[in-house]
């Protein structure tokens, strides 16, 4: 098997979900949705972390670990625009000095404080090599208002909450840096923190969900090429996105430049921003603009263009119109 | 740190569960639980199982491997007394062959079948050594009649669902025939069966909650030594339990006197059985015996008593009392 799609399409062949009133939506979107009182919604995610793919723990400190392996998790409510409440953590690891997972846990339970969510349960096991650390969060969202991924139509906007690619820059710091990310100079912390410690998009998540404008959305782990993609497979459509309409931070080109690099791959295949991508129709997008601007003193980013059809597609300012269906990361065949 | 149970006690320090009205118990039993509507509660559970640690791909067949997977999880929301309704699915993997996967999906979704459980999310990921599976599952029960380890009282007589140490030989015989299963005598096929297959007491655990006969309850999974301590500590009880009241199978006795090996250790410290424990007033022994033989056509089996202090001791026929507290299997220490 060569990448996570092919495996998760495996499973769903053994997957019988029939007609239940509480299963509102199952495998394929970023929580699964059962029914809780027919006014509102459980939302249930789970994701796993593996030392060595997803971290590294020669430069992620304990703490900001802990912080992103609930971060990470707590993104996939705000993706559906609702609100975290539970939390389990699974650790399987090989040896561990206790100062280590006190710093962990420490990590993991500030940000769950900060988002209001309890540690309720979990389990600790021994692992023979890898550290790896699965966490499920449970959120709660109203049914009229949750954003799935298949809700976007042609002719919509395509949005995203921030700047992209900036936790692609601060991995390849990090690892150009030789594990030192003190090291790391000043002016790139930004990227550096953009990979160690993100920071799930809950309140902007739940105004957009709640504002009545956004009709599909989901989180960016996996690079915005392949979270795109996703989206499109799932409201069978395709989208066009114009390069000269991404978000890019100054502070990124100059990483790139510096690094010989191409900022441009970061921000299509990077993955890992967290940032939101969600679509409205094209008539919303003064209003829209306005809502995030009053709440929260921020801009959100147009991109371009939901179409009918089916792939994703990136316009360059000469006219070139390039196919990056799925060119992001892959969870499954990344080492 | 060389236990699971000190594990458990660093993360403790950590969490702050202030009050809320939605949680009503969080870490300290087999499930978390939390309020859905006032009458009824949601159960979470989550258990994490590794290769080389929990169980050996040389002799565990990828189908009964899957059914393990989901059984464990579902035994935690059995011992609750309550109804499994969701559950998600992790798997960590450093390359895996297509078809093993499809039989683990397959078994895995044939106990989540019988039990009326739907998988509805997931993950996949890469991982660079070990095969690791982390389960989530969700369960619904009556907000009066959910079963806690906290309710033992000194008097209370101490059940378990059946017989015990049969998952701990049938490990042994896996072990010395040398990874061959099939070419185990038949005579041992229930012991096998035991360690490859084990069943969650799902119905049991549903009736013996609705009885109102039964006030503290839990699963086996760690050898009823180890258990039995979780049970009393989360009550602020201790226990007495008379070694000839012990149930165990002709077939296991069997099995020690041909191995050479100790059937008490198995029964005691073994673990996996997945055999519900439980409590009840001695006044209601004989209408608990003759509701489970009522409804299931089925023994339970009586072990000893609970008692005021602390500790967990066996009673032997001779008169000697040993204690046994915490003497089971640890899953964080085991290798």
């Amino acid at each position: 098997m060569t990448s996570e799609r092919e495996c998760i399409n495996r499973i769903l062949h053994y997957v019988q979900n029939h007609d239940r009133d509480y299963l509102i939506k199952g495998i394929g979107d970023d929580c699964a949705v059962l029914n809780k009182d027919g006014e509102n919604c459980l939302l249930l995610t789970t994701d796993t972390l593996v030392e060595g793919v997803h971290f590294d723990m020669a430069w992620h400190p304990p703490y900001l670990l802990g912080r992103k392996c609930a971060a990470v998790n707590l993104s996939d409510i705000a993706a559906m625009g609702g609100k975290p409440s539970t939390c389990l953590l699974s650790i399987a690891f090989p040896g561990l000095v206790p100062a280590w997972l006190d710093d962990f846990i420490s990590g993991f339970t500030s940000i769950l404080n900060e988002y209001d969510t309890l540690l309720v349960g979990g389990d600790t096991v021994k692992s023979r090599n890898d550290l790896i650390i699965s966490v499920t969060v449970t959120g709660e969202g109203s049914r009229k208002q949750i954003c799935y991924r298949s809700g976007a139509k042609p002719g919509d906007l395509i949005w995203v909450s921030g700047s992209l690619g900036n936790a692609a820059a601060g991995l390849e710091l990090c690892r150009r840096y030789q594990f030192q990310p003190d090291e790391v100079p000043d002016k790139w912390q930004v990227l550096i923190q953009a990979h160690l410690d993100p920071e799930p998009q809950i309140d902007l998540g739940r105004v957009l969900a709640s504002s009545g404008f956004v009709h599909a959305m989901m989180d960016i782990s996996d690079g915005l090429a392949t979270d795109l993609a996703h989206l499109c497979q799932e409201s069978c459509v395709g989208a066009e996105i114009q390069q000269e309409l991404l978000p890019v931070s100054k502070v990124l080109e100059n990483a790139a430049m510096e690094m010989n690099a191409e900022a441009l791959d970061w921000m299509l295949k990077g993955g890992e921003d967290y940032h939101l991508l969600f679509v409205s129709k094209a008539s919303d997008e003064q209003k829209l603009r306005q809502l995030i601007s009053d709440t929260f003193g921020r801009e959100i980013f147009c991109l371009g263009r939901i179409i009918e059809g089916q792939g994703v597609f990136l316009c360059k300012s000469g006219g070139e119109r390039q196919e990056i269906t799925y060119q992001g990361y892959d969870h499954f065949s990344a080492q």
